[in-house]
């Protein structure tokens, strides 16, 4: 076959055993996940696939097996580092076992029948669904075309979706604990007005807790959503209530750096000095300088290989027993509550 | 046809016809874009696809076409909020148009070559690669298949590849003429030890402002890379270097927090008192009370539309001449150059 003829046809599996010198078959095993091919084989089959521009055609063959190896990866509030954070490791985990992650951001005005068309028109083979304001919709019509769903710290909806949560109750109470050592009696809470499955599950364990150790919730103070503008505007509210706590739990981080800054800038309230914050997620901003946070870490990296685990194994085993994974939580101390900081060593 | 015998096989269109009263040719058109349905009819289609649990397979309709409407979306640093903000206006803008974004994270040891072949096998029918550590294999293998590719930020590769950029060297001249305006007559440059061309095209372009307007540039200052850690490592080489400059031009937003935090918190220094600092991106972050940072700002949605509009212009066109587009910046004038800030009245 000449050059000119090349550039005119897309090459065969056949053409590529030809200028490789080898049977047809040692080139389908060697585009064979696990098949067996003779490393000195293999690598005359890549070098001639590679100088033909040989391209295997996984999709067709997908296609023939009713499978698209396709996952719906569906998130919200990209602006939220820990979104973005688990979105690349749920992304590069897929990738590692040969799915691939197609994102379907929501929320911001978008419009969700056409996200779930999308999703369910080009067959899906699985979705992993994330973020706070990830509509309920997605979820049903997965089930109803028995599509195999994820939820990461998301309610249970039934039978068909697995769940993989970070331990919200163990969060709340470790809060709760740090803050009642460091010798607090009365501590506020500060939260979002949106519902929000894992936010209520960590301020009602929190409460429950604080109730046990005699700690007394003096008043919540919400944002509209958990974002910094949302910490702000917390924090308004806390100081038109008149300062009235020791301590503070934060919904999650991304709103305490606005709660922190506000609370700084215009009312030159002293963390931890005159009040004791905690929050939830160990984003990458606690550790700053500015923020010096102390919060219970969810590891981004443990729920994402969770969720991917779970789902990998419902596509495989369809009738599967319903999972739901709880990842374990971890107490970073810093400054915001009077411990010694990690971070000002570096 | 019974419930039963529904859920023994995969429904058709024709069931679809039958159950709604309407020709297999209305099912057809209802599921066409842009073909002409009356509403009743479509309604009616609707109404049975749905009940039938019946699903467009797009996916067989694309391959039989030679089109998958998969784009490769190649992304490094999502840790970078800017990074992180164009992705998902990327994604929102593909979907909108019917493709579907397929994300591949680059960077922190991922392998590159499983990349590329997860890209090139499942026929991708485009890709737009953004970020710093993006490999040039990617671009290189993309112009060898011929799948058109749209470069966001970064140099100019052939003429298989679109470019889409921001105005970098306005940025650098504005950040210039912005340090002189408020009296700076030395200055000083943050950046990152790594190379990266939208970087370089800044500096360069604010060294030869300087030049012109009488500035002088006394040092340079690196960090590893452009996040938070580079930002400080530039703050110690600063510090060391015995705080030489009245101003400050730093590489990135990302970085300039790291900095700010560091020469504040580690030498007392005073923004803007004793150092005017300017950056680019006008990421979130930057006009948080903590930060309050003068920044030249590229829009990620802009930049977003524009590479998206030029892929699908190539896919339609795969002869166009090559386009580069330049999207516009603008300065933004907040408290670290000593201007009043826009963000105290929130």
């Amino acid at each position: 076959m000449s050059k000119q003829d090349r550039s005119h046809r897309v090459p065969t599996a056949d053409d590529v055993a030809a200028l490789a010198g080898v049977s047809r078959s040692a080139v389908s095993r060697t585009f064979t996940e696990g098949a067996s091919v003779a490393p000195a084989t293999r690598d005359k089959v890549i070098d001639a696939a590679r100088s033909l521009g040989y391209r295997v055609n996984f999709l067709a063959r997908s296609l023939s097996r009713q499978r698209t190896n396709l996952i719906g990866l569906v998130v919200s509030e990209l602006d939220n580092p820990f979104r973005a954070a688990m979105m690349d490791q749920i992304a590069r985990r897929l990738i590692e076992e040969h799915y691939r992650p197609f994102v379907l951001p929501t929320g911001a005005g978008g419009d969700t029948r056409h996200l779930i068309d999308m999703m369910m028109h080009y067959n899906v083979c699985g979705a992993i669904v994330t973020g706070d304001a990830s509509p309920a919709e997605i979820a049903e019509e997965c089930a109803a075309y028995h599509v195999p769903l994820t939820l990461i710290n998301k309610p249970e909806i039934g039978p068909h979706a697995d769940n993989v949560s970070m331990d919200a109750k163990k969060a709340g109470r470790l809060a709760a604990e740090t803050l009642r050592e460091i010798g607090c009696r009365t501590v506020a809470i500060a939260s979002q007005r949106r519902p929000s499955h894992t936010i209520e599950q960590r301020l009602v364990s929190f409460a429950g807790r604080c109730a046990e150790l005699g700690l007394e919730i003096v008043g919540t103070f919400q944002g509209a959503v958990q974002d910094y503008d949302g910490g702000r505007e917390a924090a308004i509210a806390y100081l038109e209530a008149g300062r009235i706590a020791e301590g503070m739990f934060c919904a999650n981080d991304y709103m305490a750096l606005g709660l922190l800054d506000h609370l700084r800038r215009f009312a030159k309230l002293r963390v931890p000095e005159d009040l004791k914050v905690i929050a939830c997620d160990d984003i990458a901003e606690s550790a700053w300088l500015s923020y010096d946070l102390t919060t219970i870490r969810q590891d981004p990296a443990d729920l994402a290989a969770a969720a991917v685990r779970s789902l990998l194994a419902r596509i495989e085993t369809p009738a599967s027993t319903r999972s739901a994974a709880i990842i374990d939580v971890q107490l970073m101390l810093r400054g915001s509550t009077g411990h010694p900081s990690q971070i000002f060593g570096k």
